[in-house]
Order: C-alpha cells, then sequence, then structure tokens
C-alpha cells in the first residue's frame, strides 16, 4: 500500500502537488450534485468532485456509480437478494466493471470479467498514469489502487488469465469507452445536460412542483404558451375519450390505429389553415424530418433551400433525404435568391424555413419567401410551430397573421397562408397536448400519407389527445383573449427588462431572449434563479445557440400577471447583480452583442399591432395600464375561458370586455334584487 | 359540341368502341367508394369509376375532387361566402384547377391561373390524346372538354395569355402532378392504402364502432394485445394525472418537459429488463431511428448487421447513420457469422434484431446472436416491440422468457436478457398507450440522450400517458394472467383454424398469420369480414409483405372470448369459400407455401410452454378444455383483474385458480349464512 501510494504520486501531478491534510479536509466536506444518468446524485465529498474530472478517476467513478445504480435497481426488485454479483454480463464482457475481488463478486464468464480497461491503463501504467491536466484521485484513488493491488498480487495462475483475457479483449472495440468519451468532451465543453424536475400543476398554473410536492417554483420558460395543457375544455374532452376510447390508439393508422379522432383533429387542422388537408404525426420533429425525408428523397434532383437558422428536425430531415442542400443565411432574401437563381428552373427546389424562430424570436419574412418561391418555381415549407395557436386571428400562425383582416373576415384566397405549400405545426406547444402536423394540398399530403415511413410505421397518437388537441385548436379559433393577453405579457416583461437595463434581444414576438453570453453563467443565472427565487428558466446555451451568446428564454403567457411579472423582475435584477451579468448598457459600451446595446437598432414591429390588441384605439400604452386592473382583467379573462368561449366579441379590447362584463353583472345583481324583492 | 364529341371518340379508345347506350348506363349505375384523402368517397357513377383509372380523367377528377373538398372546407368555415373562387392560391399554381370559366372563378394572379395541365394536354392533342390503355371518358369527359373549348372559343387575346402562361409554367417543375403520379404508382400495384375508421370502445373490449356509433364491429387485428389501453388501473392512473399535472408536458426534456412522471417511468423500464437506465421517446420509431442513427454515425467506422426482416424503423436508423450496413438472411445464424467473420475485429460492429416479427411471428434467435456477438465484439441491438407486456415472468420479453425461472426467481445475471446490450420496446401495443424506449448500461443510454437529435429536440410524452404507461409495466410484472390467457386464445384460433383447413404460417408466437397469397383476395377477404361479418382484420399486403405472401394477420386477446373466436371461425369460413382462397390442402398440393402446406413442416416449439401456461400439469389439452369453462374462466379473469392484480398464484394455473376462488367465494357465503343466522 505504501509503495502504491508512492508510485501513485510519481506519477499524479495532483497526488504530488496535494499535502495529506489537505487531500483528508477534501474527503469530508461536501457539496450537493445534481443527478444525470449514469453520475449518482445527492451529498459527494469535495475530493469525490474533483475526482470527477481527472481522466482516470471519472471513468473509475461513472463505472462505480452506474454498478451502484444497477446494484439498487437489482435489489428493490428481487427484495435484496444477491449482494454478490449485480453488474450485468453485458457491461462486464465490456471491461467496465470495478475490480472483482473487492466487491466480492464471483467471475461466471471466461475471458472477461476479471479485465477492466482500468486495471489496464492502471498496471500498465504503473498504477497510474496519466499525461493530460490534473488529477485528482485522493481517496477514492486508493480504493481503485487497492484493488489493482489486490489483483497483481494475486497467483501467477490468476495473473496469466487476467492478462490473457486483457490481450483478447484488446483487440476488440471498447464501446463503453466509447460512450465515456462522447460524454466527456460534453462535460468539458459544457454542453452536458442536466434535466431539471418540473411538474407543473394545472391547478396552480404557471407554477410547478419540483421533484417534492413542497418545493414549489414559478415556470417562466415553459412551451405551453397559453396554458392550454390546464385549459378545462380540453381536459373535460380527454376525460371523457379515456372513458369511452381508451388510453392507447392500439395500432398504427393503417391497422386499428385510424379513428374519428385523428379524422377529426386533422379536418380541423386543414381547416385552421385553409388548406385541403392535414396530416397528423408523432410530433412536429417526425412531421418535418418525415416530410423533407420524403420530398427531398422522392423528387427527381430535389434542391432544398433551408435558412441558417432551421430547427434541427428540418436539418435532421433535410440530411436524410439525401437531396442536395442550400443553406441560406438567416432571413437574408437576397442570399435566397443568389441561390434559387443559381439553379435551373426545371429542377424541384423546397425552400425550408419557419415563422417565429425559437430561441432568438425573430420571424421570417413569409411573403417576400413566397414572390421569390413564384419567381423561380420553388416549393415553400413553412415551420409554424412555434406560432400556431399564438397569432392571427384564428391562431393559425405568423402567415395568418400577416392578413389578420382577410382571414378574420374569411377571405383566405390569395393571403400570405394561402401561398404556402406546406405549413407544419405542433399540438404540443400553445395547444398544451403532443403531436405534430404537416396541412397543403390534397395531392401533397396523400403522398406524404401513402410514402413517409415515420408516418406509417408508428402507432397513431392516443385518442384522448387527439380529441384534447382538436378541443383545444377550436377553442383558440373562437377565442382571441389568450394569444392577446399573451402578447401583452410579453410587452410588459420586455419593456420593464428594458427600464432595468436588464439585456432583451430584440424581437417582434412573444419570445423574451435574455443575454447572458457565457455558458456556465447562463448556467449560473438559471441555478441561481431556481435556488433563491423559486424561478425556472432553463439556460440555453450552445449548441442551441452559437457560442457568445448563451441566454435565458423566457416565456411569458396569460397566466405570469402583475404578482408574478414583478417577482420575475426582481430576481432577474438580483441575479444580474449578484452574478455581474453584463447590461443592456455594458453591451452598448463594446459596440453592441446579438442586437442588444447596439448604437443605431433597427425597428422593431411587433407581429400583433397597438390596434390588434386594442391598445391603440384606448389611447393607451401597455405601460400606462395599471397593473392591479390588469390583475383584474386576467381573472375575469380566466372566468370567461373556463365558463363561454365567446365572450370577447370581435372588435372589443380586453379592458372593454372586462368593463362590460362588469356592467352586465351589475345588472343582473340589480335584477336578482328587484326579484328577490318582488 | 358535336364536332368535339367526334373528335373525343377519334382520339380515345373507350369512347370509339362504346356505344351511347351504354354510356348512358354506365353514367346512372352507381357504386359505393371508400374515402381517401384527395378522392371523395360516398356513391359514384359506374363511369366516374371507371374514368378514375383513365390516365387523362383520373387526373382532373382528382383535382375537382380536391377542389371540392376544399370549397366544403372553405364554406363550412366562413357560413357560405364566397361562392366563387375556392381553389388556393397555391394550388392554383401549380396548375391543378378546372378551367376557370367552367367554375366562374375570377383569375387573380397572372401568368398562372388560366392555364392547366390538363386543358394543356386536352388542347395540344386535339381535345383528347392518350397513347395508352382504354380511356372512359364518358359524361365527365364531356364536361372538361366543353370547358376547353370554351376557353379555345375565347378571343385571341385571352388564348394568347393563356400561351405565355402555359409556356411560362413548363419551365417550371410540376409539383402536384409528381405527387399525382407517386399515388397512382400505387393505385396501380395496390398499394394504395384505405383507412378503416375504427373506434375501440373501452367498455366494450375488443369491440369498435366505425364513422358511426351504431356500425359496431369486433376487431381481431389490434395490437392493444392485452386490452391494456382499458385497463382500469391504468385509465385511473391518466385520469388523475391529467387532473394534477394537465394535458401536456410543455417542453423538451431539457426546458421544463422533464418530471417526476419521465423519472418514474424510465426507472420502471430499467428495473424491467434489469438494466441500468432505460430512456423514454415519443414512439419506438424514433427510439430504433435515433439510437440507430446516433450509434452508427458515432462510432468511428461502424458496420451494423441488420436481419432481412427488420422493422422499417430499424431500416430507416440504419440509412440515417450513413454507417456500412451488412444485411444477413432472416434468422440466419450461418449467414450472420460469415458476415460476422469478414470484418476486422476492431471495427465497431452493431446487430440489430428483433425477438417476434409482428408481420409471420417469427421469433430471433436471441441466445445465438448473443453469442456470436462475443466471439466477433460486437454489440447486440435487439428490438421487443411486440415481445414486451406478452414473454416472460415479468412481461420483460422473450429475452426474459428464455431464463424464465432465473427471472422469476430474482436472478438475471448472466441471462440472456443481460447480455443484450440494448433493447428496445414500446409503450404503444401491449402496454396500451403510446412512446417507445430503449434500455441499457448507464454510458449507453446517457451517451443516446445527450447526442440523439431525436430525443433532444422534440417534447416530452404527455405526464398522463408517461404515468399511465408506468402503470401497465407494473400491473404486467405482477401479473401474468393477461398474457398466458392471451396465448391460450391464440392457441385455441390457431388450432381450430388448423382443423378446418384454413392457412395459419406457422410461428411460435401469437401472431396468427393467415396465408392469402394475393394483395387484391387479401383485400377483398378484410372487406367482406368487415361488411358481412362485422368482423375488422387488416389486409396486409405489399411492402409490409412481399408480393405472393399476402395476408390476414389476426391478434387474439385475452377479450377474445369464446363466442367471439367462434365468430370468427365461422366467419373466415364463409369468407374463404365465398372468395374461393387457397386452403392450406391447396398450398400442400403446390407443394407449400411461406411455411404451409410444406410436406415435413419444421416442428413449431411455442414459446410459452404448456407448462408455463398451466396446461401441461393438468394433463389437459388445450383444445379440451370446454369453451364454456373457458369463457367462465375469462369472465372470472376480467373480475379479478380490475380488482386485485395478484390473485393469480405463483405456480397456479388459470383454472386452478378458478377453482380456488368458487371454493372460496362458497366458503364466505357459507360463512355469510351462518352469520346471517346467529
Amino acid at each position: 500500500m505504501e509503495a502504491l501510494l508512492r508510485q501513485s504520486r510519481a506519477v499524479c501531478p495532483f497526488l504530488k502537488k496535494t499535502s495529506p491534510s489537505t487531500l483528508r479536509a477534501l474527503s469530508t466536506s461536501t457539496s450537493t450534485v445534481q443527478h444525470a444518468p449514469g453520475i449518482a446524485g445527492g451529498k459527494m465529498s469535495n475530493l469525490q468532485i474533483l475526482a470527477r474530472r481527472c481522466p482516470v478517476m471519472g471513468k473509475a467513478m461513472a463505472v462505480r456509480s452506474a454498478r451502484n445504480d444497477l446494484q439498487h435497481s437489482v435489489t428493490s426488485r428481487i427484495g435484496g437478494v444477491s449482494p454478490g454479483g449485480v453488474a450485468s454480463a453485458a457491461h462486464q464482457r465490456r471491461g467496465y466493471v470495478v475490480p472483482t475481488r473487492a466487491v466480492g463478486m464471483q467471475n461466471t464468464r471466461k475471458n472477461e470479467a476479471m479485465a477492466s480497461n482500468l486495471e489496464d491503463v492502471h498496471l500498465k501504467a504503473g498504477v497510474f498514469d496519466t499525461s493530460k491536466g490534473i488529477c485528482p484521485h485522493g481517496a477514492a484513488a486508493m480504493k481503485a489502487a487497492k484493488a489493482a493491488a489486490d489483483l497483481a498480487a494475486g497467483s501467477e495462475a490468476k495473473l496469466a488469465a487476467f492478462k490473457t483475457a486483457t490481450d483478447a479483449k484488446k483487440a476488440k472495440f471498447d464501446y463503453e469507452g466509447f460512450y465515456y468519451n462522447e460524454l466527456d468532451k460534453k462535460h468539458k465543453d459544457k454542453s452536458y445536460r442536466y434535466f431539471n424536475n418540473i411538474n407543473r400543476l394545472a391547478q396552480e398554473f404557471p407554477r410547478a412542483h419540483m421533484a417534492t410536492k413542497e418545493e414549489k417554483v414559478t415556470v417562466w420558460c415553459s412551451n405551453d404558451y397559453l396554458g392550454m395543457g390546464r385549459n378545462k375544455h380540453v381536459l373535460k374532452t380527454m376525460h371523457r375519450t379515456l372513458d369511452t376510447y381508451g388510453a392507447g390508439a392500439g395500432g398504427t393508422r393503417n391497422i386499428s390505429g385510424h379513428n374519428q379522432h385523428a379524422v377529426g383533429l386533422e379536418q380541423t387542422l386543414a381547416k385552421l389553415h385553409s388548406k385541403q388537408a392535414a396530416l397528423v404525426f408523432s410530433s412536429c420533429y417526425v412531421a418535418n424530418d418525415a416530410t423533407l425525408a420524403t420530398l427531398g428523397s422522392k423528387l427527381p434532383n430535389c434542391v432544398i433551400l433551408s435558412d441558417s437558422m432551421n430547427h434541427a428536425s428540418m436539418i435532421q430531415g433535410i440530411r436524410h433525404s439525401g437531396a442536395k442542400k442550400m443553406v441560406f443565411k438567416h432571413n437574408d432574401l437576397v442570399d435566397l435568391e443568389t441561390k434559387l437563381a443559381s439553379l435551373p428552373p426545371e429542377v424541384p427546389k423546397i425552400i425550408a424555413f419557419e415563422s417565429v424562430y425559437s430561441m432568438c424570436g425573430s420571424v421570417g419574412p413569409i411573403k417576400e419567401i413566397c414572390d421569390l418561391a413564384d419567381k423561380y418555381g420553388a416549393i415553400t415549407f413553412l415551420d409554424e410551430v412555434h406560432a400556431v395557436g399564438m397569432y392571427g386571428p384564428s391562431g393559425a400562425g405568423v402567415a395568418e397573421h400577416l392578413d389578420f383582416e382577410a382571414h378574420r373576415t374569411g377571405q383566405p384566397r390569395g393571403t400570405v397562408m394561402d401561398r404556402i405549400d406546406i405549413i407544419t405545426g405542433t399540438l404540443g406547444k400553445a395547444y398544451g397536448c403532443v403531436g405534430g402536423y404537416i396541412a397543403g394540398s390534397s395531392l401533397l399530403v396523400d403522398a406524404i400519407r401513402s410514402l413517409a415511413p415515420g408516418f406509417i410505421f408508428t402507432t397513431s397518437l392516443p385518442p384522448a389527445v387527439m380529441a384534447g388537441a382538436k378541443t383545444a385548436i377550436e377553442y383558440q379559433m373562437q377565442y382571441a383573449g389568450d394569444r392577446r393577453m399573451q402578447q401583452i405579457h410579453t410587452r410588459q416583461v420586455k419593456e420593464e427588462l428594458d427600464s432595468r437595463d436588464i439585456p432583451v434581444i430584440p424581437n417582434p414576438s412573444h419570445i423574451v431572449p435574455l443575454l447572458v453570453g457565457n455558458a456556465e453563467l447562463a448556467k449560473k443565472a438559471s441555478d441561481r434563479l431556481l435556488d433563491v427565487h423559486g424561478i425556472y428558466v432553463q439556460a440555453i446555451n450552445y449548441p442551441t445557440v452559437p457560442v457568445g451568446q448563451e441566454r435565458l428564454r423566457i416565456t411569458p403567457t396569460p397566466g405570469h400577471t402583475a404578482g408574478l411579472q414583478e417577482n420575475l423582475i426582481e430576481a432577474l435584477e438580483e441575479v444580474w447583480t449578484a452574478l455581474d451579468i453584463p447590461r443592456t448598457s455594458d453591451w452598448a459600451a463594446k459596440g453592441g452583442h446579438v442586437g442588444v446595446g447596439v448604437a443605431q437598432p433597427e425597428d422593431v414591429e411587433n407581429i400583433w399591432t397597438d390596434e390588434q390588441l386594442g391598445i391603440e384605439e384606448k389611447q393607451m400604452d401597455v405601460k400606462d395600464l395599471n397593473r392591479e386592473e390588469m390583475l383584474w382583467a386576467d381573472k375575469v379573462m380566466e372566468g370567461i375561458a373556463v365558463q363561454e368561449r365567446s365572450v370577447l366579441r370581435p372588435d372589443e379590447s380586453i379592458l372593454e370586455m372586462a368593463m362590460r362584463l362588469q356592467a352586465d353583472a351589475s345588472a343582473l345583481a340589480a335584477k336578482a334584487a328587484v326579484q328577490v324583492g318582488a
């Protein structure tokens, strides 16, 4: 043991330079660690935390943690039997097992379990050999070293068997080691993701509880933009459908999984977008992937022109199609036209783009892209995932919003939405459920229905999900109050943050992206909001956004009323100060960044105009609206939303409606008083 | 008009050879037509039905039908306004619009709407020109001809404008025409799919209603193999979760969509398969696609060895990975080993295969493939989609079933299931919900979690779905009665069909594939079962099965009790006779086909042994069991399943349990009588 420790110090720079007392202190002080698959959560000694960064020990610890997970899982299943052999044979085979004798395991499979890459590394390197970085082995290292020594001290026969096994194994590919290295890269570049356990409470929207029911937080980053996930009409429909038609669809659309819910939902979607037909998929990821992959591979010599900020689902679909891909600069019509013009007219072309880009809130120039498509004989593929339910008089998205009056008065012909060939959308964000879809011509939809494996070979969505989504869409087609309130709340939050010098990346949509500009800082800000303020806003880091553009992405809902907004603003103020995150003025001093603090900012014209929100006609600015009044209006709206969908009259502002309802209520009360008197 | 008719007859072989009286008769007699997107359903004249097969008129009719669909959708939305212009601008632009003057449309877009490919064809060909096949224009053709003539008879200026538009358009790709042709190919090779509207009734499982509630049928082809979609525990959990946590998850797993339901479900899945970890996806299609695509693209120089009968999701995943693919013959270990041996040992290899192949019911040699994987340093990827819930003491699948006793007594180490590296399964078949998953080592699962776009960039499944699926898995882990009853019903159906000379493709699993051997005949058999007998069994045609192996695929459930089985058998008997479908003896006379009627059939050893089903120990054969007794036992089981999961004792047969319960009930009744007496 002494000899081993000496040997370790000779090769490990960390052990070499760290005194025994420091090692002892590190091993007795602890920190709380978040849980991620394969890495145990809970309390860890600071030495263990340091050790996780070591290329040798990190590996050993991941293996140990995985083994413990399994032990727990196995013992909890079989009631405490089998204290010895716990690691799976497959796992053993890959060579990632802590030394067998150390944990008292019986080796049942030849040529395998006795060997481990870890030991191999240790033995070959004179116990520990690491050429890169600091190596904080400490106590954990000692255990591994002891185990290795035990092995080495075994009989000649055992050692020989071990060496044979090691040699035999070496020729084969090391799968577990490969996974480990892939994960390690993500740890190193800070793109490794820890999931937060967020249980959104239907009765307390937008509140949620964490792992325990007592630990409550306010969710400020959900994509349930309108709170439709807790809408009583939606839930009522789902309960009823569950009782009558059960939990699952029971098959693919072709084999017993096609039903009135699918038919009804697709008819509603076609109607929503004024298209001939629609087709529902497991998700819009699948819809985008399957549709682009199918079109791109079937259309002869097809070229797909893709906005540089397109969602991963479109990028994958294009890749899977095998079609030629041309990426045009984000929202850059000149670049797009240059690329279109470079292609022969007769070649089939798809322009794939989005209406609202979810991470920055920018909006695609839909009409102008339609003009280019017409000019060059391309078809348009528009992802309205973050816009359906949120824009337009029927909630059909930004394309509908661009001809607000035409659609409001039922004249879709010749509008921008009418000109789009393929619209894709989701049932899982503003509509509060799950699933995705495409809408387009009957022939297009029938072709995708008939050709796309991602549609054909998968179980249909549950009847209750399809019925619930249909109710959500119909509700939003009839009632614009939620999305108007959502926009008003977005404006309030943006304006308040602007006035506090907290950097909002400017955009015309409902997304409120706060520039942080550093991955670690963004994560810290998110953690502090959660830990100190009970506010959940996920940090958005690379690869979702470019390095240096890391942000917090805030999504207000109609439920984020005055009090919650104030909590958010005060919390952000505290976090920005505590962590010394750059303010708008700091970015301005550097000449601006990602649109924040630029000298001559472009005018951002909100998609929802003041007039459409009923603000202009009242000669009021959003910030002039009394907070309490808004809160009250919200409450009224909430009651109305539940009881009666169409209370908001077509040309009425929210405040007008609230006042009208109050008057009605007074009249009713007066009438009731008279009747009681009589 | 007369001149046009003359001209038409000169070029259309159908019009030429058909007398005016026959044309009249065809145009007044009607048939019922099924609905498919883009093609109107309901009654059609026989002339119209013939016309749909004509390359010229079929196109025109599809366009007209699509236009009518749109008109209906638009007018129903806007309350009858806009009687004139109804086709979408995008649709117009593609050139598939019936002549504008004929339907009174106003042409609002230059260079486009006046032209149509259809007219173009007609004008250029001297009204009608078709060089291939019979051309049953008839009355519909006359209308189109008239419209074209109207156009041609217009002013010089109009005609010139029209020609310019036609020329301009010609250079661009004809997207709608392309979709049309793709669909036409499917119509011609009989692979075009018409979906049946099947609404499975939770309270009347396995019954369903069609488009109307009155039209009821028995479903015999659902993948809700155990009826878990209507299990009261599952539904109760879902109702409770809906009320507390709402309809949707509200985000991706990384952004507010990770919750206790995902954590709990994944823990349960890991436990089910005795693996370290599991990961849930939107579907198992996505799980297979995403996992294989990610591994195949990330593992350096990876080779994927794929069974020739693998599901589309794996085929797509392998394609999307870009990895080298080697297809081995279905279940052929020699072919697999030859291919493995041809690869260098250090190259990473994945063997991708299934346990139960769903269309023929064959079962993969799992243990032997594990042996080969060990020998050649490959990892195993096993799709248990059609087996989870159905096999093994916990319902973990065929891999678990192979070591039945070891798993029953809680000793998973070293078993076949333990040796599999990656197991994939579904929550949408035997578990009755929706969604898919992988299970494997912590590092593998964490790598897929961190790298697979199909997992990362999509909304989580709804909390209620995840909670419901968890309940279903736990229920099936504790209670084996459903899958045992399912196996007994499968045996009863297979044996009865065998005795009737109706050709069952032999297999050891729960699938009952009936060989038909012809696409049109299989469709007719399916239609006749539905129309005449109220029994729904979908026909399975190319490309799902090879041409010549078309079949009906029957899937019994615990709910398909004696009476329903008798109905099915009698109905099949009638259909086989009425349509003159080959019997087993007919195939035998031809030397056998797909295992049916072969001279020396291989012994099929059922996965569930007699002993495991509790049959052998009673010295009874399944066919000796009295049908009524079974029916009664079913009813008892049903009651028990609902009230108490663990009534069936570990070593008890179903009949033993039924008898025990009856005795218990008698004893209780006697006791009650005594108490009342006292």
